[in-house]
């Protein structure tokens, strides 16, 4: 098995080419996972999500370790083997969803603890713990332990969090066990403010990571912000590593992602909005509930591959979401996880052949255009 | 094309090996047809279903009247095109739905008028409306209008509901269009009385259909009564016309009708069940949502080659079902699927090589032995 590793390819402005090799095979970059929850990309087979193009999917400790458990998963040989997805999986940390989902949380120098949102047990989460947690769910990149700033904070509030996130970066990276093939990743807080970004880069790149991914955004910030807040991080953080944009995005998050140097991103937008009825095209959103699908013989999207695109009308997927059937959301999921591969895999061709700005201009004039204007 | 038809392969006993052909491509019977109620199989890919081994479904002709619509499925190039199923279809008359979903129903000598249970829209059906609707969408095979008798029933009030349903499936067999490889099927009533079942059958061949099910049953009257009703009934019908039982069944009701001559099946259960967690294997019937299943490496059934079988443990299936997700019903539904036709591959091997007798007593004594007695 080959060392945990990252080889730059190309690059093209900030945007870079490249290839993560973990112990379950390489990703090529910029790529996009999809989450699978709890050992789930909802509502799809697993050979479904690798049809669509995916290389790596996201498993999210918080949910894992409370149903249905890590010592459980372990014992089934890891999430690899207990979800059948054969390929490379990152973990986050739970340090996210604690914040977001779980009840009554207490959070000390030493770590959080709250009660599951499921049935009010109580748990505990420290660094060492959730390094713990990752290496019994055989997590290709673990995600270091980290507070997620609460958006808006004030400077003096974003500061203390992420000095304290920093603690505890310093505290996952000597928890973590080293082990050929696999990876740990520093995550940069600092909310909006530039000055504590730097020195979160500053901290966590002297700790040393195998990667590095920018965190605390997408909360509310709005997109100038977050283009703001990555046009002057990733170019503090050391090229020979991958870099990782967390919970991000829309198709325009990611395409803006790319060209200021992110080679990771993952999000429940393709997966949750198609069980909602909403799909990414290249023309844009569709919303498939809306009447004026119901006789509509074209696909979703004219240049999609997918199955709900190749054999389906848009008449048939609205029938199916009015009906509320389980097929609707088994075939929007499909194929907005095909559009997000297909926009990474166009994104990767266009930096290899030096013409990304062409290809987000062009990207941002046909999602302009809009799917009513194709009618 | 061929024309509709049905030719007789062998016999064991009371049971057939058969085939029928339809515009859509032919049959081998017994067989068992997954319902695919609204235009979809809940939670599977029509090539899923396909994968199964099933060569037939069935659609409903009272949801599909509703929604999307008999006229829309038509404008799509008729139920096999709009819903990705190339083989065979067979719809049901919509009669018996009308009796158990719809609101408000007055029942006449012409039909039916009832309130739709999803907007209360106002609707009728007669049989000459039903025989439209069904060659709107595209059905190989057509059932005639009749009248689901309520169980229980006197004599005399089943009497009089089956003399409806015979003076219906006149007007059915009148209205019906004659097309090369379309068949309309009869439906014998007359609820547990013999003396009505045998005039039934006698009203229905007179009329002269090209297949003949056997209604009314599997509504409460248990399984020794169901099969009295069939073993006097089945020898009364043309040899050489398939032999159609609606509605049934569980794995040892479709044994016991086989051995008692049915050619065809169709029931919810498989994919129902499924999607409540309830899987049924070679042991008999599992509850993956039990606690016991929850540290169980094994799969449902050893014997089963379908994915959820194949790939994934007890286990996983049962954290699925605890949490909810999508995928468990799509894996449970899936192995259903999949041991149904298991079980209708089994059959017909058995009649061909004239053991059925020794596989059913084999099939209720490994179903008998339980899938506790396994672990």
């Amino acid at each position: 098995m080959s060392a945990f590793g990252f080889r730059l390819l190309g690059e093209d402005g900030q945007a870079r080419l490249g290839q993560v090799q973990t112990a379950h095979g390489a990703i090529q970059t910029p790529a996009f996972m999809p989450v699978g929850t709890v050992g789930t990309v909802k509502a799809m087979m697993p050979e479904s999500v690798a049809s669509t193009g995916a290389e790596i999917i996201l498993g999210n400790t918080y949910h894992l370790m409370l149903r249905p458990g890590a010592d459980r998963v372990e014992r089934f040989g890891g999430l690899h083997r207990f979800m059948n997805w054969p390929g490379p999986i990152l973990t986050d940390s739970g340090g996210f969803q604690v914040m977001s989902l779980a009840k009554l949380r207490t959070m000390t120098e030493e770590g959080v603890t709250f009660q599951s949102h499921l049935d009010g047990s109580s748990h505990t989460l420290t660094p060492e713990r959730s390094m713990e947690i990752q290496r019994r769910l055989d997590s290709d990149i673990t995600m270091s332990f980290d507070e997620c700033t609460a958006f808006p904070a004030s400077e003096e509030v974003a500061a203390a969090s992420m000095r304290l996130s920093m603690r505890w970066a310093k505290r996952s990276r000597a928890a973590f066990v080293e082990r050929t093939g696999y990876g740990i990743f520093g995550i940069v807080q600092g909310s909006v403010y530039a000055d504590l970004r730097v020195e979160s880069v500053e901290a966590l790149t002297a700790i040393g990571f195998d990667g590095y991914a920018v965190g605390g955004l997408a909360v509310g910030e709005g997109q100038d912000e977050m283009f703001r807040i990555l046009s002057m991080t990733t170019p503090l953080l050391p090229a020979e590593r991958p870099r990782y944009l967390m919970g991000v995005g829309k198709p325009a998050d990611i395409v803006g992602g790319v060209l200021r140097g992110i080679d990771m991103f993952d999000c429940v937008m393709p997966t949750r909005s198609g069980r909602t009825g909403q799909a990414f095209t290249r023309r844009g959103t569709v919303n498939i509930r809306n009447a004026r699908h119901q006789d509509d013989p074209r696909p979703l999207d004219e240049a999609c591959g997918c199955p709900a695109c190749r054999n389906y009308s848009r008449a048939y997927l609205h029938h199916l979401a009015r009906a509320e059937e389980v097929l609707g959301l088994m075939l929007m999921t499909w194929h907005n996880l095909h559009y997000y591969q297909d926009l990474m895999r166009d994104l990767r061709g266009a930096i290899a052949e030096g013409r990304l700005a062409r290809y987000a201009a062009d990207f941002a004039a046909l999602q302009a255009l809009g799917d009513v204007a194709a009618l």
